[in-house]
């Protein structure tokens, strides 16, 4: 197994070249383009692992199912559907969702801007601060890695300059949709998710209880209800991958969620839980070299829900 | 088995009257709301039925997929996604999918009507009539039922009506997506497949070859490379119930296909094909009867793909 | 003053070479950029031209203000506001003007290409022929010239190539705006009335019509009601140059209409009518070398509305 | 003259029932309906009153010529269009004026909110308080009244309440159109700028100096160059009544600002200043009864712009 990831990583290093980094948040200009890492959990109890796999960047837009899953387990699928709707938007990932001069729940989606900033309002906890440690000591238990970070100057760089989301917030605010709290609370929660510094290992293990369905590789101790899972891994099938994920869909035939840090997570339900990193992206935000990867493991192994025999 | 069909039909029979009968074709008005039926054809070889299941209607949307396959079959998978693309449009299935004064192939999904319009361009035959019945032979193939003909009153009814659909043909053609063909022509073979009348016995067996990647039941017949299959299916999850794909995949779990006619087609792929018809229609053109039916079907027996253990 | 209007086109003539030929008709693509033509018929009873003022062209859009004449001719402004708006759209001059799902009579204007496919509807004549007729038989009167015909060619052209007016025409007739109609008719008729030929002088003088208030230069007869003109004039002020119409008002300040023909008509209320060619278009489907004529025209001769003292 | 006010009035007063108060700002849901009251300023010099001009009302958007002359003082004319384009919108006057995922500032108008927030980092002051003060002077130099005052009330309501433009606000800096400003202050003092109270006579006098294009009544003082209010006076004509220019065009065919206060300043270039006030509102956020005696004072004494002999 390493052996194929190992040559996967070489078949696919050329595409590393063929993404841009992430420039509208000045912090991310900062990465290397030639970084290429994967790592697996499986449910044979093993791991297996190529590249930098051991390279830590931010979460971003990854942190997105983490945070349906917190604000799931805060209020329930109910309350959270009557809030944050599950439709693919048809559009890119800081698009404003409304139509006309109307802002419906129904047409926000957990899995882009408007809705994780949505979302931030649903995470239980008094301030800020008590939010975003909800957050962290999720991903951290998700990840079985307590040594978890926000990385500061990523979060700083996101503050200063992350204006469409604070216009994003301030809309969601004037519909009604962040009742009690202050926007610039809710977005300073978000770009603080945003920020947690994770690695293609850490990715991998996040992976892997999503598809065991909640339950921790190892320990089998159970994060979340099995039903969660599901309601998860569906929104990422349709909607992970931005407006990408139609094409993802086709190429790979798994439930992902991508970051403009460089991060892909990948569920492979019931079998393996897949962390990708290479920074540099397509024109929607996907890495490039990262969706190769995975549409040629998936081929390998058979991994498309659309593939099963 | 067929017990369980006929429970679910009772616990889903309040549903048929909280839906429309479609009206933007008058000819559909004249459909019955207490209408339901299911069949199933499973992977063990047998069938399963219950209610309404003989009943027939026209097949409307559910046409779409067979369209693709057809355009597959005829021009392999990078031209057709050369042609129409994959992404969800967030959309009504009747909308104009343009941004701005654009139009790009990108943007057109292959399972609304402006991307199945399209398609019809892709279809070989000289004349409308010749890819007409191409199409006609594939639907009868795929339900193993030579019988199958097109219900000359609604292909009528929708010529007469179907001025959206036309508006959509003249917008694919100003921007150069029907080359040569004559507009008129192409919206003429998209009205008539449409109206090519199914029961829920045809398109359980139409769900079930897509269920078994291009076999059809016992003959092991192969009508389409593995391959289409998996396109096909990751096309429906992601956009085969419009507007409403993401819950479906959240309350069921299945690629599958709606029409207005009040049909739905879905694939549990490797166990088994499904067809309901019930012609109470939600806001989004979907059987809501239907869809209840398919979600306790689901839960019952743990056919989400995102379920599965 | 014809000394004055040598020396505008003198000034202006290196602005010919900034626009391009309308490239969306094939035949207009048969212009001569050169052309540079200016026509004034004056409230003091005189003509004044200079240039290629005999040149003739296709009146395109100007042929709106007389379809809009003819309309309120034979219905009167209440019914004609009931079916087509008065306001901007902020779209150009083809734009599909909807709103999600809807189209609304009020968000048509008269001057784009969609109010003046629904205007075609409230031409009185059985046929199209008939209705044709009567828009050439206005045009000759307000141009005082029986000589105007259309030109065959391009009328062929636009027929052959109009698949966006056709779209707006399918989408105006399934939102019931095509009433009895047949929409193939009812754009064979835009298209024949967008191709009537004409010179600067000729638009001059339907200019001189407008400014006059209904009357005809030297014998003073009435050809409309002078609350027409009102309404005409009113309306080529907000959206006479399409999505240029602010920038003009700012600019030149008077009501005026553009073709993609290349010409432009304006109106400087009480005091001339004014007929200019050049057939460089800017993005917005106007006149360049026309519009800075005509800038530099208000400026010398005070024409602006909103300079008046 | 004063007769014919007190007699239109008194005709128009049924329609002051049919408009609602602005409710989206907590403070004006506190007004009168049955205010109604009309001042003139004329250029023979001499004042004209009826009804309750006296009564004070918060200036809201007829603030915006106002920034937008002092825009046109700080900056001239060139910089200010490059900042703030001058095409009407076709959208409603909180809309977010963006096509797709791009924010140009040709697609901003200075008379909606957009544009306005834009028009504010325009003004020359270092702080928000300075920039206020300088447009409250000028509010006060055109109304020839030194007591306008802020209404601190209306103005804490507005910045509690007013996300819908903050979110504007930091759209417009995400863009790029905010550059060193902070988005708060920037939209601080446009709240505060909303806020100044003023009466029927204070618009009047205001709208005298647009008609006399830039001298004040009396002095004959000139507070801005002529050019200015051609530039002004050309906007408030296609874009003053937002989404209801073209309306107001065809029936008043006057420049003219509403304000959601319930007021109107209407200019008739070289004849009048014109201030109504009934707090009435359409769905466009225009005063009904306003309006309506606009449109019967155009009629009775040849007012409009379009029908000048």
């Amino acid at each position: 197994m390493e052996e194929l990831l190992e040559e996967l990583l070489e078949e696919c290093r050329p595409y590393t070249k063929q993404g841009k980094l992430a420039d509208y948040i000045p912090e991310l200009t900062k990465g290397n383009l030639d970084d290429l890492g994967i790592y697996v959990v499986s449910s044979d109890g093993k791991c297996y692992q190529a590249g930098d796999y051991k390279k830590q960047f931010t979460i971003q837009s990854i942190v997105k199912p983490i945070l349906l899953l917190q604000a799931l387990l805060d209020n329930g699928i109910d309350r959270v559907r009557s809030r944050v709707g599950v439709e693919a938007t048809g559009k890119p990932f800081d698009a404003i969702n409304m139509n006309d001069q109307t802002l419906l729940s129904e047409n926000i989606n957990p899995m882009v801007n408007m809705g994780a900033i949505a979302m931030c309002t649903l995470i239980k906890g008094d301030t800020v601060e008590a939010r975003f440690q909800r957050i962290l000591e999720l991903t951290r238990k998700l990840a079985c890695n307590p040594e978890i970070e926000m990385d500061q100057d990523v979060y700083l760089s996101e503050k200063r300059t992350g204006n469409k989301n604070r216009a994003l917030g301030f809309l969601l605010k004037s519909y009604g949709m962040i009742e009690d709290d202050d926007v610039e609370q809710v977005v300073d929660c978000y770009f603080r998710v945003c920020s947690i510094r994770v690695s293609s290992k850490d990715l991998a293990h996040i992976g892997y209880v999503l598809a065991s369905r909640g339950k921790l590789p190892q320990t089998e101790e159970r994060v979340f209800p099995s039903k969660y899972a599901t309601y998860v891994n569906a929104i990422l099938m349709t909607c992970g991958m931005y407006d990408g994920s139609g094409d993802f869909a086709v190429r790979v035939g798994l439930p992902a969620k991508s970051g403009v840090g460089g991060g892909i997570m990948a569920v492979a339900p019931t079998r393996m839980g897949i962390g990708i990193f290479s920074p540099g992206l397509d024109a929607k935000g996907n890495s490039v070299a990262g969706i190769k990867v995975l549409e040629k493991l998936s081929q390998r192994m058979y991994l498309s829900i659309f593939k099963r025999n």
